[in-house]
């Protein structure tokens, strides 16, 4: 069938075309159905119908599949394309399969991340692909072609130097900026160490957040390798560089859904320390209630599951169980925390969480790149921050990074507006509530504010005060303080209980 | 946050809102995520972003949210909103039960089905909901409420006589126009009969592609139950009468994964003979190769299962297992089955099977609304056939639906364009392939060129010569016709085997 082409100058993120409903009876085709178009170029397009947004003999099409088929500037009043039923895509009876929890084969992986990729599954199809993994899971066989598909599908860096090492956490716990450490420390032994974050999505800032504050984090992932070759590491976002693109797709249904399928989280950390081709990797696995690992149990299983996976992809991977039931230091919110980290490397001086945690990770890296014997890597790095060798390579990082290696922890701008929340009796900090810190600091403005965030003055098991303040929330603007204090102050995320227990009375009389 | 709309004039059968990414940061809102919109009315819509379509300051906005909105004329080009964060939807949290595999209560499928029929769930959380339905299924108090929910969101016809009687067939066999029979023999014997059908999706014509050919189908609910008061019956097309409107919501996730979760088949089906107060139903379940039930067992299961869920909601239900692995009767098409079932109906001319399977199925609402005696009801319906007071209601019932009651089988236009499809040898009908004869009559045009489709020449065991033609295809356009017989020759639906037994080897050498 012949058509007009109508441009709607949108962008949907998939490819789409309106057809008039006489057109899609004419030629046989439902909304959802798949057509091949073919102009200067050919495209495929899942066909959605209008009664009233494009006449009979006129398709319309959005930004993508309009820019795939490439008309001239002289035709586009009067270019025709002609319109053909497509068949079902691969990727459908694939997903199908899927539902059915039939095995899939390599091939039909491969196809699957493909399409990913190239935004060829329409939201329907990508949901239906999410929802079954988090039903039905993935066998060790399919969550390696997965993962090999995500390296595959993406940009990969071949560093001539080895070993090359990484570094992941699974997400949860606020304040986690152990990776603003662990690199210099690692890369000032000597090591590579080509680390690509995530920002936050849901959280009050991901390591590329804070990294931010200090220096461009968009580098290409050529440019990763020619910085780490020459400084050692590189603290920059992933989402610039390419590398294993699939994931940041998949979250287009598994954000809204509110699932995180276990294959997909194994395969996508997987996948980008796969790509850059590391050989060693240490995992920290934050572990307790408000953190992804509820107990000891599901994250040993979880460590065990990344060891086999790191082992069939030729990696090593040791997996760290920390306590993950409170922040790490006392800071959360982009700005807070690096000057928290850049302290620790300037003069040690800092909350011994966030010391402790970062040395015995680095460590384990030190000890696996064999820059250290074994069980001294700990100590080889509390002894790279103490002698400077840390902060100097930090400084040489941000400098490569395009920020100012001279930078003053307290001179970094953080927000002008502040309020405390006090404590409303006497007694003992004994829980934190990591989702609403998390919350509280997102109402201050963190992460896309950097200057907003949290300050928490009490740690687990102090005594407190009534009317002490026991944390501070830093906002750049005065409404969102204002946000962020009210929901403080009714969720109460820390926890402070007297010595009193309940009381408990003597008798009750009757059947309530 | 006070955005500037900008309306882009397309319907997208969401409702999306295209934020500047800058806006969105500002916001701390992500893609997937909702926002509740305060206009001159208050609407929520799902966050799209986009870094180059709207500006920062800016909220642009598709027809759907735009006309909710109500913009003065005057105020177009400066029509200001406020835009707020809004929660996850509780549809969402339902659906996140459900992939749990969690027990819902009324309210949560309640709260669900409103969401589908409002058009309030995102294609992503609709098409997880699909999936969910389709792994986990749902058990019986669920599949009750989910139908009963679906009922309610609709609209309901309520008569004043009763009984009121209702058919409904399982779909996948070719030409089973028998709805043309049994609904005006039921009404000639005084019985209500307020049938609505589907149009075809994937098949070669619905009911209402049927009756479409003699007369008009798209009535209002309140039109159905007057012309029922005054006639006995109507034969007209469910959606345009806005009864149970879910089901054709749900279709936009199910028909492009091929999925038909069985809770929702089931639902589906009950809910449009529950809103028209059916208290008597028969079931046609065509089983055998190609048809949607593979087998006999699995024709009992479903048949006991809408057998409880009418006993559940008040309804009579009985099920008739059906021959479904060849067509029913010999044509294949709109307007040919018109003329079929118009034959029969003045002067009993036709195929047995049709016939056979009319009267069966009419004798045993027949019977069910007691104007047959228990085992008389096939012989009152053949005698309403034979006497001729089928075809008179049958007349009145075009009549009614604004068509001419006169029409004259032989004068019905079909396709101008026709080729025989022949034997390659000579032999037996052994096979009919359902699923290929109804491709070769869509190719052809059917159902939206009503006059296109399928002649069969031969039935199951039949003798068939060598050159002789078994099948003849009409189609109303000659590129059509060029394309059903070249896939006609190609996908061979009628399978003709000659008596002698393939020839067997008389020994095999080696291992191959």
């Amino acid at each position: 069938m012949k058509l007009k082409l109508q441009h709607f100058d949108i962008k949907i993120g998939q490819h789409k075309v309106l057809f008039n409903l006489a057109d899609a009876k004419e030629l046989g085709v439902n909304p959802g159905d798949r057509v091949r178009i073919r102009g200067r170029e050919s495209v495929s397009a899942i066909v959605d119908l209008t009664t009233d947004m494009v006449e009979a003999g006129t398709l319309g099409v959005f930004t993508e599949v309009y820019e795939h088929l490439k008309p001239l500037a002289e035709e586009l009043t009067a270019y025709t394309v002609e319109v053909f039923p497509a068949l079902r895509s691969k990727s459908g009876k694939i997903i199908k399969k899927m539902m059915d929890k039939e095995h899939l084969n390599r091939e039909e992986i491969n196809q699957l991340i493909k399409d990913v990729v190239d935004e060829n599954l329409s939201d329907i199809e990508l949901s239906a692909f999410m929802t079954a993994s988090y039903i039905h899971g993935m066998d060790d066989d399919e969550i390696e072609w997965l993962t090999r598909a995500m390296i595959d599908t993406g940009e990969k860096i071949e560093f001539d130097t080895h070993p090359i090492m990484d570094k992941h956490s699974i997400g949860g716990v606020p304040g986690n900026k152990i990776s603003l450490l662990v690199v210099p420390i690692v890369a000032a032994n000597g090591l590579l160490i080509p680390k690509t974050s995530s920002r936050a999505i849901t959280g009050a800032g991901g390591t590329a957040d804070l990294m931010e504050v200090l220096c461009n984090v968009e580098f290409s992932a050529q440019e990763v390798k020619e910085m780490t070759e020459k400084v050692g590491g590189v603290l920059v976002w992933g989402g610039s560089t390419n590398i294993a693109p699939a994931d940041d797709k998949l979250i287009r249904a598994e954000y809204p859904l509110s699932i995180d399928p276990y294959c997909q989280m194994l395969a996508s950390i997987m996948a980008k320390k796969g790509a850059i081709g590391a050989d060693n990797l240490v995992i920290d696995i934050p572990t307790g209630s408000g953190t992804k690992v509820a107990n000891v149990q599901e994250g040993q299983k979880l460590a065990r599951d990344l060891i086999n996976l790191g082992h069939r992809l030729g990696m090593n991977v040791e997996c760290a169980l920390t306590y993950g039931s409170s922040p790490v230091g006392r800071t959360i919110g982009p700005a807070l925390e690096v000057r928290e980290a850049l302290k620790v490397l300037k003069s040690l001086e800092g909350p011994n969480s966030l010391i402790e945690k970062s040395t015995a990770l680095a460590g384990i890296l030190l000890e696996m790149g064999g820059a250290a014997p074994r069980e001294r890597g700990k100590e080889l790095a509390m002894e790279t921050l103490r002698n400077g060798k840390a902060l100097a390579k930090m400084k040489e990082i941000i400098e490569i990074q395009g920020g100012n290696p001279d930078v003053i922890p307290e001179e970094i701008p953080i927000g002008e507006y502040t309020a405390d929340v006090c404590a409303s009796s006497d007694g003992y900090v004994i829980e934190f509530d990591n989702k609403w810190l998390i919350e509280v600091a997102r109402l201050a403005g963190a992460p896309n504010d950097k200057g907003a965030g949290i300050v928490l003055h009490k740690k687990m098991g102090e005594v407190v005060k009534k009317g002490e303040a026991i944390l501070t929330v830093y906002a750049e603007k005065e409404f969102k303080l204002e946000t962020a204090i009210t929901t403080a102050q009714r969720t109460n995320p820390i926890v402070v209980e007297g010595m009193l227990l309940r009381r408990v009375p003597g008798a009750t009389y009757g059947l309530q």
